[in-house]
């Protein structure tokens, strides 16, 4: 960090621990909460923990209107679709359960119930002027980081594009965390989560808006990720699932106050044309963006090396080196795809998808500079 | 951390740099100040720092109060003076500016604002009931943490104890922390306000509510302070200020989550009896309580001696006894008093400072149980 910088580091207030989510009623009603909209989807709602929730507040006198009308990549329609339910209910404050989806959604509600308009009028940094309801957030996977985060990722569905929107104010004023409910979830969910937490926890470390008040989260959230990854997925170990919440609670703080990089911004380029699950790019894209990246951030990259194998190197380019190959074989036991010709129709897609993620919020904290041609290059070696 | 217990984390929105106090009135704008009561004390006046923060406000045509009649350990009756001009004037806001006492003095002035009764009302945890006027701090030393925290340590005159009141209330909005603000500092405070930013890391890292999400944070700012102590104290180097306000920042946000040990619960009693300088009660008493408390927290002692000393060692016991002793070594060369009978007339007072001090609300967070006689040798040992 240069001597002359000014660096903000903002985070909801945390509630963390198995069990946690016993408090969310008198998180609300700390709020000033009467009727709570409560923002979910099928999958959290077969997995029983939206009933819970409603049984939680309903024992608490809280009265609730549910909203579920979301896809795993949310769209405008479906934020204004909840916005209308909020004002024509009379909602006082937003309750968002389920992975990032959800949780985007239920801030894209927030933004149009306190500012009006059209949810597309907030893409890009800091066009929220006025403030949002207060919102509890309660994460049922752990990857998004959604909960942690100034970041809301909504799909403009006429144009196809995955909108980052980013404001200080899309930070909740609580997230209760609670890893027990990890445990519903399918093996590919997680992995997908687990993925997407450390790609957070990798791109922020090296972005450029890194700071030394989220390096430390970073670099615990690859170590966690790394240490408990696979006793998480093959064992459904419920110490693994408790610290990879936690891993993906520190990257969430890294990257919110950090910003993320190329590999996001391809993410959700690919992600805005084509309805794939987003923590599913990041095994395919990951080695070949930090390869690209490596020159501008050397010393970073091997400290990765280093925390990711375990062992010291001889010197930094090897350790960085190291690392990279660390993860990619990693990814390759997961059993997921690690090449984008398996979820990808052909290479023809790729200019115009790159052509759209040169645009996106992360390419500007890239520690690289990067043009549409670098990211052609990244996806074919990628490809 | 058991598995079945759930965590609170919480810290202010930090703004954080060289300069950063020029964003105070847009911040203040934000919380929707129009009269601002600006808290300070004459140290910070004299190094212009009172009139430079006027100007600041007054560019932006934002009213401003000024209340200063605080001395370094704040009493009751000067928090109730404080709430006099506070609702006298109409104030909105409140801007702390300066070390520990202008901020804590600023805390008791929002409770009493929003909650009114005496202040004495609040002493313990979880006593506030209703919301405090939006508060912003801004320390001009690196290491009371006060801007961090949900602290607020006042003296009841009458009884001479340093009341500790803890709440999530008393959590900043923001805190905005401009490390050129140190470059005003005497020695002695330099040294004083380190010394009691690395009591905070020690005694919050092997606190009973220590958790994943204090941890690093600890760790981050023992390394540091022994990194950049010397640096800063002998040669006043800028980057080493700037490194001690994130250290300083760091143990902040892990104490303040964490909660403290037997070392603050002394130095409270001690300083509520007889009028010393708080920080430098911890290099003599550090040492002393460590060996205390070693039994129990071997693991996070050898930790804390690995860093310090920055070498391995053959095992966690020699680790954490080197780590001890480099801290002994360390307070040695800085010139202040390392034996209690230098700052204490006889040592009769020691009975009843340690009566008092296991009551305080730091003594149920040390790792190892304590009783008055415990407190007692460990105050002959620092005799």
């Amino acid at each position: 960090m240069s001597s002359n910088f000014t660096t903000k580091f903002a985070i909801p207030e945390v509630i963390f621990g198995n069990g946690a989510i016993k408090h969310l009623a008198s998180c609300a009603r700390g709020l000033g909460a009467r009727r709570i909209l409560l923002v979910s989807d099928m999958g959290v709602e077969d997995a029983g923990w939206v009933q819970m929730v409603m049984d939680l507040l309903a024992q608490d006198s809280l009265e609730c209107v549910y909203f579920n009308e979301i896809d795993s990549n949310p769209r405008d329609s479906q934020v204004h679709a909840g916005v209308e339910v909020y004002l024509a209910e009379g909602c006082d404050v937003i309750v968002a359960l389920g992975g990032g989806s959800p949780i985007d959604t239920g801030k894209g509600i927030g933004i149009i119930a306190g500012n009006g308009g059209n949810i597309a009028d907030y893409e890009g940094a800091n066009r929220i002027m006025r403030p949002l309801p207060p919102m509890i957030s309660a994460p049922t996977t752990a990857g998004s980081g959604s909960d942690m985060t100034q970041y809301s990722i909504i799909t403009d569905v006429s144009r196809k594009v995955k909108m980052s929107i980013i404001s200080r104010s899309l930070v909740p004023n609580i997230s209760i965390i609670d890893p027990t409910m990890l445990r519903t979830k399918t093996q590919e969910l997680i992995i997908a989560s687990a993925v997407d937490a450390l790609a957070h926890a990798v791109e922020s470390y090296v972005s450029r808006l890194a700071s030394p008040f989220t390096d430390h989260h970073a670099l615990q959230a690859i170590r966690l990720f790394v240490e408990n990854l696979e006793r998480a997925v093959e064992h459904r170990d419920p110490k693994a699932l408790e610290q990879l919440s936690i891993a993906s609670t520190a990257a969430g703080m890294s990257f919110s106050n950090a910003g993320l990089g190329a590999l996001h911004s391809l993410a959700h380029s690919l992600g805005g044309m084509f309805d794939v699950l987003h923590g599913l790019v990041h095994p395919i894209m990951l080695p070949a963006v930090m390869r690209f990246n490596l020159p501008e951030c050397i010393e970073k990259m091997a400290a990765i090396g280093r925390i990711t194998t375990g062992r010291d190197h001889k010197n930094d380019v090897s350790a960085a080196y190291a690392g990279i190959e660390h993860l990619e074989r990693l990814f390759q036991t997961l059993n997921v795809p690690t090449h984008l010709r398996e979820i990808l129709p052909d290479p023809e897609v790729l200019e115009p998808i790159c052509r759209m993620a040169v645009y996106d919020a992360c390419t500007m904290t890239n520690p690289r500079d990067v043009t549409c041609e670098d990211l052609q290059s990244i996806c074919k070696e990628a490809w």
